[in-house]
């Protein structure tokens, strides 16, 4: 019977640690699509903490919060990143933003918007990182063997 | 007969001339809802030409164009603002995106959305303003003879 | 037997929910000193979530790691909030910055560095910030009673 | 006579629908000299909309009010760029300014008042780029046969 | 004879410790107008040697450089900081724009075209700020006898 | 002895105006290290003027002041250039900061600091900048020949 209680607590104990950073890593695949594996080996290669912190804070405690549908939530990010200028993480949101449901015009769409309330330099350089992210989608799309290069955006470590 | 091509000639050049601002101030005042006029006539006192181009470009070019959801709009807009700090403007914005449907709860999902791409800071402060717009909102409700005092927030020029 | 299951169970869920909440806050009013239980208060105010969030991620799971002195926190974060434009936020962390041993002349002296790294503006809004917070913190000593009136500065929601 | 009515309505709405898109173009080309062609090329083949919006409303409504001299314009535009560290537009507009007879030296002048207002940062790195600038134009002055390759300045979008 | 080479070297020392700091100041009364005393004032009671590093570095060492004339120099500074956001160090050099012969509608021209390179919202603020000054400058000139109160904007400390 | 008189006027004509220069010289070799006569170069071809401005003000006038520790004004420098995305001149600082004494792990936790008051996107890229300059700075201690690539990092101008 000892033994059952001493399973239980570290089962319990196993599953209290890992919960928010297993479930932050489900949503992260979820939204990342293809590159997430990657993704998360380059987070750790900067520091295992970093990585740690962004799965259980970041995909876990906040774009594991119900009361925001994924769309609107990559909406959201790409328009703050476009107008803050974090070019490298809007490219990884913008194919998050495609693997959620949001179209090529509505991506488009959200930069321009941005023109009005960032200016012009912030809306062009994010389409043109827009851009990029389609070509590079086709791209891949089309080579159906996986044997091509590696894309330079998905060399960046993103949340 | 030369009369009437003279009549469809002015007639034309009017509605040319009116026609991006007359629909810019619609769509304005679809957005904005009750204090449109009153934004109308703060844009106007800081310069007549921002007023107009506000209207054409913003809000007729711009807002105009149908591959957005305005639902979308206004959180890719308050996203930007919350991230950019430019708190006035939020503000208004966050009654714009109430207007278009975005719920309280919705616009405070994407204010925290915003700890981890802008930082808390910035966060807290568009929360805050989000708190500020929400209360005044309640207080004009409740006012239903309408002759109360006239809100902070709808004194600052914005588009 | 299977109750002494049941409370351990009970206990440890108890205990994982709590654990970085409750460390946060005690680390929160280390740093904040006398004005942390009426910011608490304030996040709490502006959403309970908020308030949660901030306690477990930012004062449990940033601050309480070990390998970065209070003193080089707050330094580190002076010159962020300074070169960045967040007053307010800046104005709270000056006192946190006193709180951890900091002098007022080394505050200066972060707030100098900064002119040549963020501009004149940003510096001198920031030594100002750092007068306000040093004359109120004057004041308080002075008024023993606490009978005074709050300070303008303890009113807004910071982290 | 009604055929002369349709050929004349016809007229004026291409007119109407043209004239501020060809105004831009020509203030555009005025402004950007040799590389314009080029520029809305690479304005067309981010998005064909972008592209009318820019000619439209940037180089006519705004760069087209007699309020400003040229020069003026480019000394504010360099200098705003400089300070939000936009550095592939700045390129863009140090070349603007010299096709509008802002001097070398008086560019230099502008980015060392930025050391003021936004940091030795933003001064630093907006004096490589108007080094860059300057080589370049140097070299494109030096080749009269134009067999040179294009310079990586001019690949990216601009207004 | 030994005197009077003690009396050069301590002339010289003087001048040398001096020159940097008086020219600045000399500078900067031209520039600011009549704001300057209090200006001086305000920055002596922040730290003494914030004000004598603004006037060794800004008002000599940088505006003291003939390669750009002043009022270009307004130009290009209240567009930068429209375009960061510094509305109060932005009001001060507004009313000095005015002071080197820079007109109302030329520095608010300069406004609208920060709306293309750093967003509406930061234009609007600028342009509300424009305002505020004029009014003031209109309200000063109107007082003949100074018994005025003395206006907002001059209680901050600027360069 | 009229010959002595303008002797020593002579020298100290030469030690006022060369003071501050050498010793902002000596002070920016201190902090920089091995690549500050490179460094040095740099800044002296993209202006004269702009080196000596940075030896004067920034390396004695600013760091030369003895109220702030090196260590402290480097943590607070690195902290600013991570929040407002300065990436090439925060790897010149973060070289800076090992050189005086910050660790590694310390600088990791400064970034990770950012992360709660500039977001997770400039934390990311700060942390990813200073594990390169490791990385580089590991590649410099191998090659004891000295005859090996110069570095991508110190092609770049910074104070």
């Amino acid at each position: 019977m000892l033994d059952s209680v001493f399973f239980a607590l570290k089962f319990i104990h196993m599953e209290k640690t890992m919960n928010r950073y297993e479930e932050g890593i489900v949503r992260f695949k979820e939204i990342k699509g293809d590159g997430a594996e990657k993704s998360i080996e380059r987070l750790k290669s900067l520091h295992p903490d970093l990585e740690k912190l962004v799965m259980e804070f970041a995909f876990n405690d906040i774009y594991g919060r119900p009361a925001l549908d994924m769309r609107s939530r990559e909406i959201a990010t790409i328009a703050a990143l476009a107008a803050t200028g974090h070019i490298a993480q809007l490219k990884v949101h913008i194919q998050a933003a495609l693997n959620v449901g949001v179209t090529k015009e509505e991506i488009i769409e959200v930069m321009l918007q941005m023109a009005l309330y960032a200016g012009f330099p912030a809306a062009i350089s994010a389409i043109q990182a827009a851009k990029e992210v389609f070509d590079e989608t086709e791209i891949n799309r089309i080579k159906t063997n996986g044997s091509g290069i590696e894309s330079e955006r998905k060399k960046l470590a993103s949340i």
